[in-house]
């Protein structure tokens, strides 16, 4: 049975979280797993190295930039493996262009093509735990990348793919994805099982576990995750295709609540074709993440057209809207929404479950400014105060806390 | 022209030295010359990853060890890369791997065995100053390896060779080679001048401005070594062949010291062959540093032989002499010793050079214990109290002060 771990930067933060982390992987040695196991830098490290580069230059060179960064991974490799090693554990650290991955060129933000797995299988079969540093590969050309924040989980899912792993276990300081975030709901419950599509839209939606790209990848590739706490020993949850069974079934998995938005409502756009298209291409030129997107049915001519930015990009968004005069009747923005979405697979197939919300939501008196809904998610606009109460309303509609 | 600098620990030891650096590699860059900067980690990173390693094993994995310690170096020419574009000079970082760095085997002590000086021209010919990580480089497996301590003088000494350039300027805290240790004999003066095997004589005997790995190297590849301060302009110390004048003058360079000794006087050695080589022989399995060597002629088949320890080795010493207790009349041991020499080319050549040092010290009243002479030294062990005094009564007697 081959698994690889990945361990985060808080469960590697320190030399005695270091030794604890060694003991885990001892006890899976022990139970006679085959081990890859992907560290992160020591917390606070990577932070550290990036105010030093930015004593020096605002825009650093990217290429330097993953020079520099790599470093704190190799660091934890190294400490890990000799760690294990004095523990009489056959052990062997690997950085990013040992472990055979290949990125392409986008420094700072590389994305893995290729790994090359005969140095990993090598090491296995000759009775090695590998630790590979995490978040880096080289490009064709030598150079060293960095897969961008949260990388070192799409080094292990990529690892755990490429070498068919039975399991790729993800460790951070939280034991698993919860129906809602816990500070928000003390009743939020850890979920046993959370499928692919659901991580995403939780993911997406605040629920900081895991890194989307790594979900997705693990989708694309059949990566079996958990998600674990490195420091307990509680079960985690699942990741993975959803079952059969539930496809049927009427679930929400959980309520995700995302507090960092800002909603833009264009009344009376020119409904010809190209001119909605024409905005949003203006907002991403100009770096603003557009979320959600809503456009009501045309009208003499007319729609209107409501998205969402994050608020630190709002300004930036009424910019851009300023320049469409000629082509929107009215703008309207509100600077402090948030969205509230209930997840779950099978949902679209039940009519009643998005009603359910809306009518429990509208009994508390909090009002729906805008809805998106996808296959798997119901998304909601509400004024930002009434957050954590639309939250709490939703978990306990769905039943989530039994 | 083409020059490799290279700036160790406490050159590079914060940003604003890292800054303080950039500005003196921007300076020789407008004087139009060809740039390779090597540097070490910032000052107390190195012993801090060791630290770290200690803390889980007291003899780590030495394949481990360097992939830890390769990545200060890395962190400094990133650093320093990205200073530099902002100042707006083209600037390209390289790990030891990159700069085309291959060793043999011996992690942790590797020998660097060829530089593959292609990518390093490349980036050169192009336009860039080449920052490059020293103390590091890859084997032929690809593994990451380290040269020892002072290893970043190694790399630029190297990489000046193989590269053909015109100087190799080694920057440090301290602006050149003196006569003598200045906190000493405040008296000592700077060296414009000093030979390889001056250099060398020096560096063994306490002189630490270069590792003597460096020097050797420099003298096999001729490179032209200049050693400087990177807190001051002061010309520093020029390191290379001993000039053809200088050769048939009487020229005492300095005075060095090495206080970490103890010595061991055997007397009544059986003579036949082998005695000797046995008891040199288990002092080096036994890991025990031997320095000066003395044997004076055989006397009805017994001899007597004297050789110097390090200080903290002598207890390991006596062990090994206690095995030899059959071939060895009686054993003395003197655990507060210290060399002082008095260093210089053609100093052999000249009677009476060593003999003015023996009566210098005489008319002190300090006693020599052992003496040890070379084509350019010549070495005294003495009582250990004496130590600064003997370096400055020798440095007065040469006129070094001068």
């Amino acid at each position: 049975m081959l698994v690889v771990q990945k361990y985060g930067g808080t469960s590697v933060g320190t030399l005695e979280r270091i030794e604890n982390v060694a003991k885990r992987v001892a006890i899976a040695r022990d139970e006679g797993k085959d081990l890859v196991i992907v560290v992160s830098a020591m917390s606070g490290e990577t932070n550290k190295l990036i105010e030093y580069a930015h004593n020096f230059s605002k825009n650093p060179s990217k290429r330097e930039m993953d020079m520099l960064l790599s470093s704190g991974e190799r660091v934890t490799a190294a400490l890990l493996a000799i760690a294990l090693n004095e523990m009489g554990y056959k052990t062997v650290a690997l950085t990013g262009r040992q472990a055979g991955i290949v990125t392409d060129n986008t420094h700072t933000y590389a994305r893995i093509e290729t790994i090359n797995t005969n140095r990993l299988k090598k090491e296995i079969e000759s009775g090695n735990i590998v630790i590979v540093a995490g978040f880096q590969g080289i490009n064709k050309d030598g150079e060293i990348t960095t897969l961008g924040r949260g990388g070192s989980d799409l080094s292990a899912v990529a690892l755990a793919g490429a070498l068919n792993a039975d399991a790729c276990e993800i460790y951070s300081d939280v034991d698993g994805v919860y129906t809602t975030d816990p500070r928000i709901e003390p009743k939020a419950k850890k979920l046993d099982f959370v499928s692919y599509d659901e991580m995403l839209e939780l993911s997406s939606l605040g629920a900081k576990v895991l890194q989307n790209r790594s979900v997705e990848l693990a989708k694309k590739m059949g990566v079996k995750i958990v998600a674990k706490s490195s420091f307990s020993d509680n079960e985690g949850t699942v990741i993975s295709e959803a079952k059969g069974d539930n496809m049927e079934e009427v679930l929400v998995r959980g309520v995700a609540l995302d507090r960092n938005q800002a909603r833009v409502s264009l009344r009376g756009v020119d409904d010809h074709p190209g001119v909605a298209a024409e905005i949003f291409s203006k907002l991403a030129d100009n770096n603003i993440n557009v979320d959600m997107i809503i456009q009501n049915a045309s009208n003499d001519g007319k729609t209107n057209l409501g998205f969402t930015v994050p608020q630190n990009e709002i300004e930036q968004a009424k910019e851009v809207i300023n320049s469409f005069q000629g082509d929107v009747e009215g703008a309207d923005y509100d600077e402090s929404v948030a969205k509230v979405s209930i997840v779950g697979v099978g949902m679209k197939s039940h009519s009643g479950v998005a009603a359910t919300a809306f009518t429990a939501l509208a009994k508390n008196n909090i009002n729906i400014e805008m809805i998106s809904t996808s296959e798997i998610k119901v998304s909601m606009i509400i004024d930002e105060k009434f957050s954590e109460l639309a939250v709490r309303v939703l978990h306990e509609t769905y039943g989530l806390d039994k």
